[in-house]
């Protein structure tokens, strides 16, 4: 089956098809990370780009650490050093880094739709590693590699995702997904955290963190941005985990075998208790492992992947 | 021809057979950036380290971008990790990296003369990216690159630079190639902007930036550096543009066919006008991209630079 | 002889035969640094995260180096862009990076323990890095190794160690190794920066610096953190530099042949006047020197070992 993107912006633009082959491609890049030695020639002399306007610890060493395993070469830019504080416009950065002839850029970029419209402009893949409240794909596709290794399948799965939906790029993202695939999805948080209309996206809304989870097959919390405490949304951390918080009560409102899902960086006893957070349907280190393997997909795929056979086997 | 430099100081220190041997050596190694596998072996098991005292974005990515199409290990150091907050010399700091046993150090630094300094003491090669308001040679260097490609030669050509004349390194270096390469260097800018007795250099002094530009074969805008408005020597941005800003009125002065350069990054508006940055006059990216092939050139010329039939062919 | 040790924590669980395999190690690695292509195979494949919760230049480009030359794959993450300052758990953030299957986490951190706490919860390799006022053990055996080089053997050697005892992980380090070894160990400094009970290591504390110094084989003298003077520890530096700094009379007392140490960065007319920093009984950039080989024998150590003969000779 042939994968047709150039760039990686949202799953918006995906076809069910496509999200199976990047999740058949991350499962047979997995084993790479668990050999002695954990590199592959794939992307051997390819320029990757991780220019970063955002910090962030996890997803820009994740796609590191996947582009040093396909045995590309890696450079990382981040915002305080960038020429973006001399005042460049983000197109004129973007030429300049097209003229180095880099093959990707993975960006996170504070503003929804920076990456779209860079691909439109430039020669290089681009990689949407998280763009405003707008996408985030390569997390939604480790959530739904995680769900599908988990739960054999998405069709019909009931996935409650509990938090700030407003903002969260992450809920975006997994909503397009497991609409596409025919999982039912529920959202649920505070008023003032849920967009009116979201239900267009196919998802149902919830007010209740009870409501939401009840009978689910996956619960995935949202991190709360502790710095919107105090403002409208967010009248106080406590208050919060008093009515929004998953914990071992409410767990048991999901189906038995349900799993618990997190993007992290948790806040232990805010939105998630800690002995849910450690308990045992708790998934959430798989998804960061499947992170590594699904990244490595992207990489490969976006740059023609036709060897895939020859150099990852 | 040989090429008998240990470090890359400055243009002052240069020949002109100096100068052509690098041009020569980055037209072959362009080539490279363009393949599939964007790699050739030339400079594995050397290390590369990247010292900037001072942020930039572009210069340190292409000189990163550089090393590792060379194959060299590349480090990074910024000021802001640097011992040299803790209170350590320059030359302590460049002692220890000596230690390490670098092969070569692109350096960055805010007072002019340090990348020299260090050259007498230290046993690696030592190359200026950017020193004070001395030298920028990598930029000069990918200048008149790129001005040879678009007008066959330097010797004959009327260059006129625009802009912060005293505090550009860009413009120093490029007065000196352009000087010993026979080329015709007027300068231009407000009073406050133009050091005296430039002209000892070489150069014409113009005051109007229409007198600079006409019937020149290539204008080359210097950045404003915006922090300097409201200071003495610059009143207001839109008084900057409004007397020294390239306009498409402006550009029918200077010969049909020139060129426009910038080093970038770009203050649309201010120094340059976006028609005149984007028409088809201008080379912008094409200096940006012949940076990656001159700085190859120079990590592998000070580097020895005996094996380049074998490696880079 | 083998070494079972899977994490580098601290000198305290040493046994003097680890030592002396590490630094034959070292020994044997110190030549890779020197010949054209510093590079061997050893740890093709492997990934090794650089995780710097405080700022340093020498030690995080040391391990980075050492790294690199045995073909590591090699990230790196600093504090200021960590998931910490986002509210998430060390142990959380470990166990992220542990999802991503990394061989090797080389950590600094502010708290005394931290490595330790991972080494128990996680799967990889940690090398401490420097854990708050706690070890710093490959400070220490480059420094040992030094000594070695310079004296010999160590045991019988009288070592002063003179600064800021208290809140040095470097003094606390060289104090285990030196008395595992067999050196006399005596420490000096101001009252308020001399741990009471610190003789129970081992060690003999002088209130004079003369007296510390008289009859020594080694002078390490350990940097003075400005950012103390002026509170009750520090009253000034002009006083510390008279009281407490090593000067060309006070090294007359040494031995005539005895070497002088520092683990930078320096303070020169502090902690130590100038003519001692570069007179010729100074070895500090041989320690500097040997910190690259040592490193690459820990990460070579941490990972198994077996194949020294074949890929490092």
């Amino acid at each position: 089956m042939a994968f047709n993107h150039k760039h990686i912006l949202g799953i918006e633009q995906m076809s069910p098809e496509d999200i199976a082959l990047i999740l058949d491609t991350a499962e047979s890049f997995k084993e790479v990370s668990l050999r002695p030695i954990k590199k592959v020639p794939t992307l051997r002399g390819k320029t990757i780009i991780n220019v970063f306007f955002e910090a962030s610890t996890r997803t820009r060493t994740s796609f590191e650490i996947a582009g040093k395993r396909l045995s590309a070469d890696t450079v990382n830019i981040s915002a305080s050093t960038s020429a973006v504080v001399k005042g460049e416009t983000l197109e004129d950065t973007a030429r300049n880094l097209e003229a180095m002839k880099p093959d990707i850029i993975v960006m996170r970029h504070s503003c929804s739709g920076a990456p779209h419209y860079l691909a439109e402009r430039c020669d290089f893949s681009v990689i949407n590693a998280g763009d405003g409240a707008h996408e985030h794909p390569s997390q939604a596709l480790l959530d739904i590699l995680t769900m599908r290794q988990h739960k054999g399948q998405i069709e019909g799965l009931t996935v409650a995702i509990i938090g700030d939906i407003t903002h969260s790029r992450v809920a975006r993202s997994n909503v397009y997904a497991l609409h596409k695939l025919g999982a039912n999805v529920r959202l649920c948080g505070p008023g003032t955290m849920l967009p009116p209309g979201i239900e267009r996206l196919g998802a149902r809304v919830f007010h209740r963190i009870e409501d939401a989870i009840h009978g689910a097959d996956v619960v995935m919390m949202l991190r709360i941005q502790q710095e919107r405490q105090g403002k409208t949304m967010l009248p106080s951390l406590r208050e919060y985990a008093m009515f929004f918080g998953l914990n071992p009560e409410r767990m048991k409102l999901a189906k038995p075998d349900a799993i618990v899902m997190h993007p992290g960086p948790m806040n232990r006893g805010v939105e998630i208790a800690s002995s849910v957070a450690d308990g045992n349907q708790n998934v959430i280190l798989h998804q960061v492992e499947n992170g590594v393997a699904v990244r490595m997909a992207l990489l490969y795929l976006v740059s023609g992947g036709e060897k895939l056979e020859d150099s990852a086997q």
